[in-house]
C-alpha cells in the first residue's frame, strides 16, 4: 500500500456569499488549492472527487463534472460523493485511495454547498434529507432536535455535564475562529453571550448550533513521488470510516456516535499512532454537544470526561490538545459539502506552519472528524507533518 | 497495483414496482450477489459504496448508509457516489479502487433507483438535473431533446447512417432483452414496430428510446487472495473513466461521446487489450443512436462505421461481437443508479457462463460502458474471464 499526501489547500471564505455560486465558490478554493501546491500544475490532476449535498436542488445530477469543467479540468473523470455532512471528508478518502490504488498520481478532492440563499423552512427540508425519513424527517424531527436529544441523554447521563460546557465550546471555538479570516461568523463571543442566547431545541441554544453556511474546500492528494518534489506535503498516516444506524432510534446509546469511534480505531490502526500522539484535532461540531461527544469517540478522554477537558481548557489553542484551531463548524461555519475538505485545509495549514495567528505550537499530529447526519457516517483522518 | 475481481454478481428485475422501494430493491441484488459469490461472507465487507441519482427525491442524503443498514452492513463505510446515469459504473471503479489501494478486500458496489412512481413531467424534472443546468434543462431541453441533436447530426455527417439503424438497435436488443428474465421490457419487436413507434424528438420515436424503471444491481468486488477461494471470479483488468463537457453546446462534435472514447483508451491501456480482443459488450444504449456512437467511440470501428456493423448483425447474439446481450437500456430497462452495476452484473454471468439462453459463445473478455448525462461522466471497464 503506497503512502498519499496532502500537497495543497485551499478554501474560499465561509459566510453568505449572494454573489457567488457553487462553481465560483469552487474555482475560488481549487486556484488556492492549486498555488500552495507547488510542484503541482493542472494538468497532472489524474482525478477529481467533489462533495456535496445539492441543497437547493441545484446541479443534482453530474455536478462533478460541472465543477471541473468550471475551473478547466476537462476529461479528468471527476465524480459527486454524498454522504450528508460528511460528504467531502469522504472524498478527501477516496481521493487518498485513488492515490493509494496506484490509478492516480495527483488526485483532487473538494467540497461546497450554497445554503443561504433560501428560506430557513427551505434549508430545514435540505438538512432533513441526510436525517432518517420516515421517523425522523417525515414526523418533523430536525438536526437540532436529533442532536437536543444527545444532549438530553449526555445530562442525563454524566453529573458533571451541564449545559455551561455547551457554552464554553462555543466560547472557545468562537475565540478561535475569531482568528481566521475564512471564518462565517468570526467574532468572539463571552460565556454570558453564549449562556443567555434563545433557545433552539432545549437544551440547544442559538450559540450550540453551527450556522448554515456557503463555501467550498480544496486539497490535492498526491503519491510519494509527487509529493517529494512538492514544496510542502503532509502525510495521510490513517483513514478510517464507519457507518452507523442512520435513525437515532435504531441506537442504544444517545451519548456516543458508535461510527466515529470505529472510524477513529481505523485510522488510529492504519497510522499506528493513538489519541496521545495528536497535537490538535478538527471535530465535527454541528452542535456543541457533537464536539463533547468526540472528545470521547476520539480516545481523547474516558467516556464522560469530556466536561473536564472544557473546564480545564486542554482543547484551547494554548491547551495541550487544541480543538477546532479554524473555529469549528460553529465559527469557521459549516457548508454541509465543504466541511470535511476543509478541516483537511486546517491540518494542512497547521502542519506546515501557515496557520498564522491561530498556530498551534509543535504540531506534527492532526485528526480531521467529520461526522454525516447525525453519525450515519463518519470518517477520521490522522495526518502527520514534516516527513518528507 | 493489485488486482481486482469480480466475485459475486445480482441484480432486482428491472421494471415498474410499486410495491417495493429502494431498500427492498437493492436488498434483493445484494443478497442474490451475496449468494453467487461462494467463499465471501457479508462479515467479510469492508466498505460500499452506491451509486443513485436520488430520483423523487427520497433519500437524498445518507442514502448509502440506510441502503447498507438495511441489509444488515452494520458499521461497514458506505458512500453514495452519483455521476448521473453512470453512478454505478462509478461506484464499481470505486470499490475497484479500494481493493487496489488495500484499505479493502472486499467491497460491494451497488446502485439503485426508483422511477416509476412518478408522473412523466416529475420524472423529466428529476432526469433533468442531470443534464446542464442553465442552457438545457432551464430552457426546457429533456434527455431526449439532447440525444436527439446527437441522432440529428449523426444522420447528416454519414451519408449510410438512416433512422432505420436506430431500429434495428431496438429490435436487436428486445431480442436479447427477450431472453433476459430480468428485463423490464423483455418482448421481442419487429422491425415495423420500431419503425413506426410515435416520435419523441425527432428523429428518434418511441423504440429508439429506453424506458424509466426501477431496480437495482450489485456486485461484489474482492482481491486476489480472497477471490482464489470463491467459486466464480472475473479479473477486473482494466478501468477507464473520464469527464466532457456537461452541456452539449459547449462540444465540437455531436456525433461522438469523447469521454467515452478517453475511458476506453484508459482501460483498454491498463488492461493490456484492446477492442479486437472484447468478445462482447454492454453498452450504454439510453437512446439508440447513443449505441451506435458508442461502437465507434469504444473502438468496435471506424468513425462512421457503426450503421454497417448493424446492418451485417455483427453485434447480434449470434454475431462476432455481440453488444448488449442482457437486452441492454432498451429492453433491459435503465433504473439510472443501478444501470452500471447491472453491466458489470451481465458481464459477470457471461464470463462465468451462468448467461442461459443468452450466453455469448467463447466469452473471455468483456467490456461495460457506462455513461453519466450525455456524456458529461463515461467509465468503461474490461473484465476477463478464466483468469484465476
Amino acid at each position: 500500500m503506497r503512502d498519499a499526501y496532502i500537497v495543497g489547500a485551499g478554501q474560499s471564505k465561509y459566510g453568505a456569499f449572494p454573489d457567488e455560486s457553487y462553481r465560483s465558490l469552487f474555482a475560488t478554493a481549487y486556484e488556492e488549492a492549486m498555488e500552495s501546491a507547488g510542484g503541482v500544475e493542472p494538468g497532472d490532476v489524474d482525478e477529481a472527487v467533489v462533495g456535496s449535498l445539492g441543497v437547493g436542488g441545484r446541479q443534482l445530477g453530474l455536478s462533478g463534472p460541472a465543477v471541473t469543467e468550471h475551473v478547466g479540468l476537462h476529461g479528468v473523470p471527476c465524480s459527486r460523493i454524498e454522504n450528508a455532512c460528511a460528504a467531502s471528508g469522504y472524498a478527501v478518502r477516496q481521493a487518498v485511495q485513488a492515490v493509494k490504488s496506484g490509478m492516480a498520481d495527483v488526485a483532487l478532492a473538494g467540497g461546497y454547498e450554497v445554503m443561504t440563499d433560501m428560506s430557513g423552512d427551505v434549508a430545514k427540508y435540505w438538512l432533513g434529507v441526510s436525517g432518517e425519513t420516515e421517523w425522523e424527517r417525515l414526523t418533523g424531527t430536525t438536526f437540532s432536535g436529533v442532536y437536543a436529544q444527545m444532549a438530553s441523554s449526555y445530562l442525563d447521563t454524566y453529573d458533571d455535564a451541564s449545559p455551561d460546557h455547551f457554552s464554553k465550546v462555543a466560547v472557545k471555538n468562537h475565540a478561535n475562529g475569531a482568528k481566521n479570516p475564512k471564518a462565517h461568523l468570526g467574532f468572539e463571543c463571552s460565556l454570558d453571550d453564549a449562556r443567555n442566547a434563545p433557545v433552539v431545541a432545549d437544551p440547544l441554544n442559538l450559540y450550540h448550533c453551527c450556522p448554515t453556511s456557503d463555501g467550498a474546500a480544496a486539497v490535492i492528494v498526491a503519491s510519494e513521488d509527487v509529493a517529494s518534489a512538492c514544496d510542502d506535503a503532509v502525510r495521510v498516516a490513517g483513514v478510517g470510516a464507519a457507518s452507523e444506524r442512520v435513525g437515532l432510534f435504531q441506537r442504544d446509546d444517545y451519548t456516543s456516535i458508535r461510527s466515529s469511534a470505529q472510524a477513529a480505531e481505523t485510522a488510529y490502526e492504519m497510522a499506528g499512532l493513538g489519541p496521545d500522539d495528536v497535537d490538535f484535532a478538527e471535530v465535527h461540531d454541528c452542535f456543541a454537544i457533537a464536539e463533547l461527544m468526540a472528545y470521547e469517540d476520539l480516545g481523547f478522554c474516558e467516556r464522560g470526561g469530556a466536561p473536564e477537558l472544557v473546564d480545564d481548557g486542554v482543547t484551547e489553542l494554548g491547551g495541550d490538545l487544541p480543538v477546532n484551531p479554524s473555529g469549528g463548524l460553529k465559527s469557521k461555519g459549516h457548508p454541509i459539502g465543504a466541511t470535511g475538505a476543509g478541516q483537511a485545509v486546517e491540518a494542512f495549514k497547521q502542519l506546515t506552519g501557515h496557520a498564522d495567528d491561530r498556530q498551534v505550537s509543535d504540531a506534527n499530529v492532526g485528526l480531521t472528524h467529520n461526522v454525516g447526519g447525525s453519525g450515519g457516517a463518519a470518517v477520521v483522518h490522522v495526518l502527520e507533518g514534516g516527513v518528507l
